[in-house]
């Protein structure tokens, strides 16, 4: 069986989302005086705190409707909506979670659903009015809570359940010491903001990363996500762990993170993200490690130069393998025991004419050149246009603070 | 008339662009051992020197044709294949010219064909084998090539001709000089690389930017295409003369240049390009801009944070009126008197569904979400089947040289 002016890649898996963040989009790329990603984050905060959970879901739907149409196949959901707005529990406590996960099955994505744990706003900082919605009093209740969500997804194979201390300012050390025996993936927000690595240092000592160590949490299981700003000893501890890191470089330039400095981590196992959404697509997330590196170093192919695919080759890697690494799925190549994830792509697209494929589609291509994206084996055929009205309506009436 | 869905938004103008290099697509991502900015020029004059006449109309068409699809209505084409391989003159010695123009027409953008000149390899270097195609003996062959190219397109309101002395590399100062009375856009390669402008000061003692002072083409008509590395005083010395800068960041860190240092750049006119055509995407361009400065200074909003469209404004004015401006073209606003060069956007892609609409296209939009691209009121509508197959067939046959 053959199919002229087609290509199968192996489907791209975004191993770092907020779904509900999708929402932001085009609404928060303002403010009066400094902006800077405290400031983003208060505008993220009012729109956590004004969808209901119809809204969450429906939110949630568009962003995976937008990864699938983009050539995601799979999603690792980092959730930290837990809660109404001000704290208190849904009838169902796993409400929330459960509606992220139908939105994604909705749509057909595979979703590793990263429960997140999340106590305080900082060292000796109560959590604020806008956290309650996030945030659980024991770190039995984010296993128990585990717990029920993998009882209640059992049945279905492209859902799995994971672990995600939301970082080392939002949860206590003796939350950390509580999780080092889970069983599953582990993924953390590390290192993003200089402010963090800081903070960690005057109350513990040490970096987030030496944190994560010292505490049992930091091996196979874990991905620290952004790591923008490594701290010294950070990467070969990460190495020697076989810890991994998911770059996330549309959002980090987004909101001013900065570049991730790729060349402090050799040998650690890379993954990407399109955590707040800012866009959905993996080409761009791929190539912006290389071309970000370029950049900084003032040459090419820093990544890889073995052959005229290697590059391309590398890239790709990190957008299947990688993420599906990250997430614990068999899946990312296209071999015989491996899930069958993947996307079919138009070679006979404008961009592509003329050129060698691997290089043109790792470097120039853009979401418009996928043409279909299947999950196990089934083509996705989501209801398109009812989850994007649905996402608009939940959408219109959120009130986006002052201008 | 209501389109309901759609939005008009004036075409892009690409106002640097080198269309046969986009022959080089997937074919240039890897070298043995250090690959920098100028072992990727040896690859490119391999491309340069093996194709014949058709092929430069054919690659160019599909460069083109890629663009419309994309958006851009307008091309400023720096235009530097003149002659044979062995630098000898075509029968019409504009054969090359006439082809790229004929390119642009056929696929139906408008064209500021900018004329190159080139001398030398650099300071003390007679030109290499490589160069011979690009070369001129004097500075009034140049004049008179553009003399015969207006005189050729007088009865084509879409064509105009510029003069683009290549850089301060290529064309020595009397040349420089020769060129002060230019009637018309002036464009050239300026601080690209550092070793340009350290070559720059030991042959003439200043800047590439106060050379071009010097000899007095830095005004009004002037662009300085990349300025990765504008030198002390440069920056007051293009305010003062109403000078442009052209950035064109895709093909900037494609080839490892650097990242352009917008924040010493405030008050000069700014317009984009495709170059290198590495990708031909006009929302890439633009909020490249935006997101390079932010992760270079670690905040949000560094162009404009006036009101919510602010910032969409800026970047998209960039790539419309700048461009236009760049160009010497009326056009880049929808107003009467105005050229009617214009691009519908499908409002209902899913990636601008539930967004504010400017701010989502400027930042988070690829060309799949242009539906239409129109130039001086009418559709753009190219042969694009034969546009690509020519092009495939123009570069099946490339000697890309060792791997």
């Amino acid at each position: 069986m053959t199919h002229p002016g087609k290509a199968l890649l192996p489907g791209f898996v975004n191993a770092h989302s907020h779904a509900f963040q999708r929402g932001l989009r085009g609404h928060v790329q303002w403010s009066k005086g400094e902006d800077t990603f405290w400031s983003w984050r208060d505008r993220m905060y009012r729109l956590a705190n004004q969808l209901d959970a119809d809204g969450i879901e429906a939110v949630s739907a568009l962003a995976f409707l937008e990864m699938a149409e983009a050539g995601f196949t799979s999603v690792g959901e980092f959730h930290y909506l837990h809660h109404l707005p001000e704290g208190t529990a849904y009838g169902d406590r796993e409400e929330l979670a459960h509606r992220v996960v139908r939105a994604a099955r909705r749509v057909g994505l595979r979703i590793n659903l990263l429960r997140v744990a999340y106590q305080r706003a900082g060292p000796d900082k109560d959590r604020t009015r806008e956290q309650r919605r996030f945030c659980d009093d024991r770190p039995e209740q984010v296993l128990d809570a585990i717990r029920r969500l993998r009882a209640a997804h059992q049945d279905d194979p492209a859902v799995s359940v994971g672990l995600a201390p939301h970082s080392v300012r939002a949860v206590p050390r003796a939350w950390l010491e509580a999780f080092s025996d889970f069983d599953g993936r582990i993924h953390a927000h590390v290192s993003e903001q200089p402010a963090e690595n800081d903070q960690c240092r005057a109350e513990h000592g040490m970096s987030p990363t030496a944190l994560f160590a010292e505490v049992g949490l930091l091996d196979e299981r874990f991905t620290a996500v952004h790591m923008t700003f490594p701290q010294s000893g950070d990467a070969e501890l990460m190495r020697e762990r076989g810890s991994g890191v998911c770059a996330c470089p549309t959002t980090e330039l987004d909101l001013g993170d900065g570049f991730l400095p790729i060349d402090h981590l050799a040998g650690i196992p890379l993954s990407i993200g399109t955590d707040s959404h800012a866009q959905i697509d993996p080409f761009a997330e791929v190539r912006a490690l290389e071309l970000h590196a370029r950049g900084l170093q003032g040459r090419r192919n820093v990544l890889s130069s073995e052959d005229p695919d290697g590059l391309a080759n590398r890239l790709l890697d990190v957008g299947t393998v990688g993420g599906a690494a990250a997430l614990g799925l068999d899946a990312g190549r296209m071999s015989v025991g491996q899930l069958a994830d993947f996307v079919i792509i138009d070679l006979e697209h404008t961009l592509l004419a003329g050129s060698r494929p691997l290089p043109a589609i790792a470097l120039a291509a853009h979401p418009g050149v996928v043409s279909e994206t299947w999950v196990g084996g089934q083509p996705v055929c989501p209801d398109r246009g009812a989850i994007v009205d649905a996402a608009v309506r939940a959408l219109a009436d959120v009130d986006w603070g002052p201008k």
